[in-house]
């Protein structure tokens, strides 16, 4: 058989495409994980289908707030991205939440849960905003008395935790939603395909924003099946960005470790879902998602990406979005009148 | 055939009660109807599924309001009843509403929306709660800027309005509101099973309480297939309640008439689910459907019901309890730059 040379020559390139298009997948294989298809553990732990259906009906009953109003899905909003899409959740009495709310879809796969990891997992995050003055601004106690007050619920607790002496409790309450809360999972991101070998998922532009992703730097904090969730770094290593985007009073995980080193040192933000989730950062001040691939250059890598760069680096972040989780919404058993009164 | 006298006797009994039982079943048909099993029509126009399922999400949506944490289920939740079991709405900024909230559940039976009946269909009450400062706080304008910054909320309206030139309106999304309530209907209740004939469906209190609740007078106000929601009527016709129960500021329909008869009117509620949308009462002041029934006997018929009396008529009342809706929680489609920012 004999080639001609335009012929040989644009084998050769597909040949060299080819290896090149591998080695990207390879590079990015070596950082990223795809989601699963299913969660069905909580740490180690399978889920049961009580505990999971108990969270789910818990997850949506705004009687977990002392005003009735607020559930978790108020600022969790699972038909918005798992947030709330506003700069800092509104809560209890109309007050406005120190930061951004973080999504909860993929949270499990998350090293520890807030912006500033301090909580080591869902079940210790799930007590934190019920109990926030800012946020629901209850009480376990109340939150208990609300429970067992409710007939069906008290059922509930005692099929989802049979082997409890006090199955109603505090505690069981944040495993229920923590159960539920695995299931929050956004699998099949064009991102995830790709990783898997699918060519196609990605557009030329994407793979050229996945590239500069991986060489820029971005992920030393942003990788693992998150693209981000896994560590902290300073927020402005480099180059501090604005006042407005890193307000002085909020230092971070700095409050949890009370570490000189932790000023101003944040969880980097999970990506997955990025482009559905403004706006941006722990204070939630940048709602457009170049701006903020430009800031993070500026200030994480001290490198001013040119227009087309932040352009194809935002192009590749919305390949990310996944499947979101399609949940019925529960009809809740009726409160008594023993059910603690809305205040 | 030949029948000892206790055969005889029984056997007589057995018939007079059967005449007594279809007696009061046939007194209640001539007063009430069962709520059907499907509503498929805006006022003699058959929904159409888009419709529907555009008015779906947007009974979810939280960006109808102006903070766009507020969405039509936040008052009016499906997972409680179709209430929000608060004394008076929150709203906008905190703000407390001026009324309870009614149920949405079975809305479309009623004979004009809202505590005054201002609103002569969904349509028209939909466009209300949106606008009210205390509540959704937000305008028509930048209602329909939201939508059309929104390209899969355009294509939706397209298809649910295609003989529209701008199918991306206020009209239309309160028309597509309308054609999502007329499917939340709650069937089968006991009461509804036993107007069709079955006789278990009711224990013997619930019947004693039917049969004083058409007796005594209630049904004069409460008749119909949502035993109330048709008519109006001054709340305190034979005497006041105290302030806290029937505020002097709210002179209920005369704000909308004008018309001196009309002060302290409101329409009768609709009792349908009335267990699981307490508190009651246009003001929400009264949490127990025990003193509640005993505060009617009192204010609008001018008799004290005795304890059991009011045990029986409750007990009739929470046979109203129908089969609650199940629908789905639905993903939103994701705002873009050019959707208006939280205020």
């Amino acid at each position: 058989m004999r080639c001609s040379v335009p012929v040989l020559l644009s084998g050769l390139m597909l040949i060299s495409n080819m290896a090149h298009a591998d080695e990207l997948r390879e590079r990015a294989n070596a950082i990223f994980k795809p989601i699963p298809a299913k969660v069905t553990e909580v740490r180690g732990k399978a889920v049961s289908p009580d505990q999971a259906q108990l969270g789910h009906k818990l997850w949506f009953d705004p009687r977990l707030s002392r005003s009735h109003v607020i559930s978790c899905n108020t600022c969790h909003n699972l038909s918005l991205g798992g947030g709330d899409n506003v700069t800092t959740s509104i809560g209890h009495g109309w007050q406005k939440g120190p930061r951004n709310s973080p999504t909860v879809l993929n949270a499990v796969f998350n090293a520890a849960q807030f912006w500033d990891g301090r909580a080591e997992d869902l079940q210790a995050q799930a007590k934190g905003p019920v109990q926030a003055g800012v946020e629901m601004n209850n009480t376990p106690e109340r939150v208990v008395a609300t429970l067992k007050s409710i007939p069906e619920y008290a059922n509930e607790f005692k099929q989802a935790f049979p082997n409890d002496k006090d199955p109603v409790s505090f505690d069981n309450m944040a495993y229920a939603l923590e159960a539920f809360e695995v299931s929050l999972i956004t699998p099949d991101a064009p991102f995830d395909r790709y990783l898997k070998g699918d060519d196609t998922a990605l557009d030329a532009k994407q793979k050229e924003g996945l590239a500069l992703f991986m060489d820029t730097g971005c992920t030393a904090c942003h990788s693992g099946v998150n693209v981000g969730g896994q560590g902290y770094f300073p927020f402005g290593v480099i180059k501090k960005p604005g006042a407005e985007i890193l307000p002085a009073g909020d230092k971070g995980r700095f409050t949890v470790t009370n570490t000189a080193t932790d000023e101003y040192v944040f969880r980097a933000a999970p990506l997955r879902n990025v482009e559905l989730t403004p706006p941006y950062f722990h204070s939630g001040e940048v709602w457009d998602l170049e701006q903020a691939v430009a800031i993070m250059g500026d200030s994480q890598l001290g490198r001013t990406l040119k227009e087309d760069e932040v352009g194809a680096i935002a192009a590749f972040l919305r390949s990310l979005t996944g499947e979101q989780p399609h949940v019925a919404y529960p009809v809740l058993p009726a409160s008594t009148s023993n059910t603690p009164r809305p205040e």
